[in-house]
C-alpha cells in the first residue's frame, strides 16, 4: 500500500451546531430539502468536535472510511452522495480552469478518517459535525473552493449549519433542485460574547426514533407539523435573527423555548406519537420556568433535539447559579468531581429563596449524568500540523494516540 | 329548619363523558364557549356517576350546597352562573304559561346535595358529570323543561355533553350570546353494544395544571391550538360522527388517539409548556402501539385528558387479552384483586407471541393502580325512590348510610 509518490492530506476540524429554529421534515428526502428554514448556534470546537482527515493517491484501489477507528461500509448512500457530489464540484472547476493541478486528484480514490472527542453514547447529534467535517476536508482536498452547503447537506441535512460559526441560518429555498438551499452566517461568533452554553447530558433508557425515520413520519401523518413549516417558522426566522442582532437575550431565550416545545408538540401531533422528552428531561423543563420565574426575568433557555439531553443557554452571569440549582435538583452521581465538563465554572451557592422557588425534591442521582459547560465558536478549521493527521504515510489510520 | 310545608325533593344521576374529539380552549369565557366542537362517549353509570338532590322550601333562608358530604361555598362563581341561568329559564317558562302551580318555586332557596360513586383521588374529572347531575336536578325542581345545555355548560364546558347517553356532540356554535352552542345526542347507547371501555387509573406524583387555567393558557400561547381548532377539528367531527354511525372501529380508534394526541401536542405549544402525560401514560401509549401492531388491526385505542389516566376503548372480544397484557405490563401493587373493577371481565392467558410483541419488562408494581372497566350508557336518570334522596326532611344531608 505504501507509494513513492508523496500523498495528498489534509486534516480539518467542524463543530456541532444547536438549532434554536427547529429542523424537523424534509420535503426532498434525496436531496435533503427541509419544509422550514432554521437557526442554530455553533457550539465551540474547544468541548465537542469532529476531526477528520481525507488521503487521495493513486494507489488507493478503492474509497474507505473509518469512523472512530472502526471502519465502516462506504457504501451506504449518504456517504455516496457526499463523495459523488463533491467530485461533480471538483469537475466543474477543473472544467472551468483548465490546466489545475490538482485536476488529476480526480481520478484518485479517498481514504477518510473522522473522530469526535466526546463519546457517541452521549446521545449528542455528532452527524452534523461529521458531514460538514467531511464536506469541508474533501473540498480542500479535491481543490473545491464553492459553497459545500449542498455536499454536507446530502450528508445531513443540519450539517450545512456547521459550516460557519457564530449564528447561523439554513434557508430552506424554493428551487426543486435544492440550489438555493443554503447556509448562511447570521453573525459570527464574536457577535455576543456574554452567551454560554450548557449542555445537560441525560440518561435514556430507550432506543430513540432516529431523525430520518422520525421526520419522514412527521410529515406523513403530523397536520400540525406542515402549519408551524408553513405559518409559523417565517416569522419565527424573522424574529430570532432580530434578537440575535440586538443581543436580546429574553426574547432569544423564550422563542428558543417555544420553538423546541412546538418541535417536540409536532412529534407528539405525529401517528403513532414520537416521544423524546422523558421525565428528567420535563423536570429541567420545570427548573429553567421556576428559575426565571424567582428571577422575574428571562436567564434561562432549554432547548431538545430528538433525544431527551437539554441545551441550556444563559449569559455568562448567570452560569454559575444556574449549575447550582441543576446540581441541587440532580444530585450527580459517583462522577461528582466529573459533574461539570469543559468551560471552568466557578462554584456558587444556591439562595435559600432560589432552593424554595424551584420547589424540587431532589431525584436519585444520576438523572443528569453530566453537564458540558461550553460557548458559542467557529466554523471548520484546517490543521496544518501533519501530526494532527489521523491518517498515517500508508492511507491507514495511525494507532491511536 | 324544620317546616310544616311539604319539600319539594328531586334525585337524579348523571354520567361521566370521555371526549373523543377533545375540547381545549374558550372562546367567552364568562359563557363558556369552546374554540371548536367536541365529542364524547358517555360512559355507564353502573361504574362511574355522580347522585344529586336538590329540595326547595319557602323555609329556607339562603342557597346551601354539600358535595360529598361537605357543605362547600355556595357563592363560587361557576355554582351560581348554573343557579341564576335555571332560575332565569324556570321565570321564563312561568311567564309562559301563567299559573304554573310551581311558580310560586322562583322565589324558594335551594338545597343541594352531590355524591359522587367514584373517589375523588382517581383523577378522573368529575366536573362534568356533577355540573350535568345539577343542571338536570335543578331543571326538575324548577320545572324546566328547555335544553339545559346552557346551564351545564356554565358550571362546566364539558358537562353539556353528560345531559345525554350514548354518543354526544358539543356543537360549538357561532352566536356571541351561545344560544346554539349545544348538546346533541350523535347515536343512543344502544347503538354499539361491543363497545367497551377500560379506565386505568395512574398515580400522579404532582399537582396538574388544572384544565381551565390550562386551556386559558393555551388559547394566549399555542399557534397550534387555534389551527387545530380553526382547520383540523371540523373534518374530524364529521370524520368521527361516520365512524360512530358506522361502527368502524380502527377508524374510531385511530382518530380518538390521534386526536388525544394533538390535544396534548397543544398544551406541550403552550408556553409555558403543559405535560399532563407521564412515563406510565407513555408505556400504555406504546403498550397500545405494540398490541394493535401485533394484531396487524387497530383492536385498542387510547386516549387521555387533563391528567396521566388512560382512557381504553375496544370491543367485547378484545377486552380479555387486553387485560392480560396490562396485567403484564403493569403488575399490580397489593391489591391483585381488587386490580379490575367495573364489569366483569374473563381471566385471559397472555400468549408468549404477545408477550415478546409487546418487548415491555413489567414496571415496578402499582404504575397502574387499577382497572374500571365499563361501556356506553344512558343519560342522566331521575330515581323515583325516597330513599335515595340524599337530603332529609329537614333539607339537611342525611347521616352517611
Amino acid at each position: 500500500m505504501a507509494s513513492e509518490q508523496p500523498l495528498a492530506a489534509v486534516t480539518c476540524t467542524a463543530p456541532v451546531n444547536i438549532a434554536v429554529i427547529k429542523y424537523w421534515g424534509k420535503r426532498d428526502e434525496e436531496l435533503v430539502l427541509p419544509i422550514n428554514s432554521s437557526l442554530s448556534v455553533t457550539l465551540h470546537q474547544d468541548q465537542l468536535k469532529t476531526t477528520t482527515t481525507a488521503v487521495i493517491s493513486k494507489d488507493f484501489t478503492e474509497d474507505r472510511i473509518w469512523l472512530n477507528g472502526r471502519e465502516e461500509d462506504v457504501g451506504q448512500p449518504r456517504l455516496q452522495a457526499c463523495l459523488r457530489e463533491i467530485r461533480r464540484l471538483a469537475r466543474k472547476r477543473r472544467n472551468a480552469w483548465d490546466g489545475d493541478p490538482l485536476s488529476s486528484s480526480l481520478s484518485c480514490k479517498v481514504h477518510v478518517a473522522s473522530v469526535n472527542n466526546f463519546p457517541t453514547a452521549a446521545g449528542l447529534a455528532s452527524s452534523a459535525a461529521g458531514y460538514a467535517c467531511l464536506a469541508y476536508t474533501l473540498a480542500r482536498v479535491y481543490g473545491v473552493e464553492s459553497d459545500l452547503s449542498e455536499v454536507a447537506r446530502r450528508g445531513s441535512g443540519s450539517a450545512c449549519r456547521s459550516l460557519y460559526g457564530g449564528f447561523v441560518e439554513w434557508q430552506m429555498g424554493e428551487q426543486t433542485d435544492g440550489k438555493d438551499s443554503v447556509a448562511r452566517q447570521v453573525a459570527p461568533e464574536s457577535h455576543w460574547p456574554e452567551l454560554r452554553v450548557l449542555i445537560l447530558v441525560v440518561s435514556a433508557e430507550k432506543k430513540l426514533t432516529g431523525s430520518t425515520v422520525g421526520m419522514r413520519a412527521s410529515v406523513e401523518t403530523s397536520p400540525l407539523l406542515r402549519f408551524r413549516a408553513e405559518a409559523v417558522v417565517p416569522a419565527r426566522m424573522a424574529e430570532m435573527t432580530r434578537c440575535i442582532r440586538e443581543r436580546d437575550f429574553p426574547g432569544f431565550a423564550q422563542l428558543t423555548m417555544k420553538d423546541s416545545n412546538q418541535f417536540h408538540a409536532t412529534c407528539l401531533d405525529t401517528f403513532p406519537p414520537i416521544s423524546y422528552l422523558n421525565a428528567v428531561s420535563w423536570r429541567i423543563i420545570h427548573l429553567v420556568h421556576r428559575f426565571n420565574a424567582h428571577h422575574g426575568d428571562t436567564k434561562v433557555a432549554y432547548t431538545f433535539d430528538a433525544g431527551p439531553n437539554a441545551v441550556i443557554f444563559t449569559l455568562d452571569d448567570t452560569v454559575a447559579e444556574f449549575v447550582a440549582a441543576v446540581r441541587h435538583s440532580f444530585p450527580p452521581g459517583s462522577n461528582g468531581d466529573a459533574f461539570l465538563k469543559g468551560l471552568q465554572v466557578r462554584p456558587a451557592p444556591l439562595s435559600a429563596e432560589l432552593q424554595a422557588a424551584l420547589a424540587m425534591e431532589p431525584t436519585t442521582p444520576g438523572g443528569v449524568k453530566y453537564i458540558i459547560a461550553t460557548q458559542v465558536g467557529p466554523g471548520p478549521q484546517i490543521l496544518d500540523d501533519p501530526s494532527a493527521h489521523l491518517l498515517g504515510p500508508d492511507g491507514l489510520p495511525k494507532p491511536a494516540a
